[in-house]
């Protein structure tokens, strides 16, 4: 079944994305994503997943654990175009008690503009040296 | 100064991209980019580089050691938009007598469109478990 929901800008899309990453909900995660079956999906040290229904199913075994993380976000950097928006961002996430759970890794995030708006066609994330985080000084979240 | 090369399909950028990557030719390889600040370059456990000028530094880095590999691309995807166009593949290095140097890689590749022709605005490249690799049978290169 298409999603209902419409973006009506790749910011709003991003800002879907990483809340629905944060609550660990799918659904709303699974929103956000074109429904393609060449939407590409590679999580940090994964294997690289293509098609919406098998990085739905990814997401759900990734927020099935019922860990809650809180998730900041640092140093984006956007390239728009009329159609296509590729977003990259820092993403930094830890325990409700501010521990650090995992290295930082840079995300690739990619917006196309179709007839329903604005969807998420790629995430590609992997982890970052420590010395990527030297200017960390533009914090978003 | 603006590149004289014109790419008439994503197809064509893609190709220019792995031939100047094989031949390590940073001219080349720059001819493939748009000529932006907000294009992004992430080389498989390195940082995020971020614009043409800093991007163009980092491959004549890697390609001023003078190591020439032979490479082989398979398992692509591509999703298709008028004006966008995002690419996965794996990429596997080998010395010119065939010994693997180090993990296979996955890649994302963001071409877009513009007055002149098709350009990629980012690459996202980081090592994938040996997993990915069981199913290998469409080689491409």
């Amino acid at each position: 079944m298409p999603s209902q929901k419409i973006f009506a800008t790749p910011q709003d899309a991003e800002a879907a994305f990483y809340e629905a990453l944060e609550r660990c909900d799918a659904d709303a995660m699974m929103d956000v994503w074109a429904e393609e079956d060449e939407v590409t999906c590679i999580h940090p040290g994964g294997p690289r997943l293509v098609g919406h229904a098998t990085i739905r199913e990814a997401w759900r075994a990734i927020f099935a654990n019922g860990m809650r993380l809180k998730l900041r976000l640092s140093q984006a950097t956007t390239l728009s175009t009329p159609f296509a928006v590729v977003n990259t961002v820092l993403e930094h996430f830890s325990t409700p008690n501010d521990q650090a759970v995992g290295a930082p890794v840079v995300a690739t995030n990619v917006y196309v503009r179709g007839a329903t708006g604005w969807r998420m066609v790629a995430h590609h994330a992997s982890a970052v040296p420590p010395s990527s985080l030297a200017d960390d000084s533009r914090i978003l979240h």
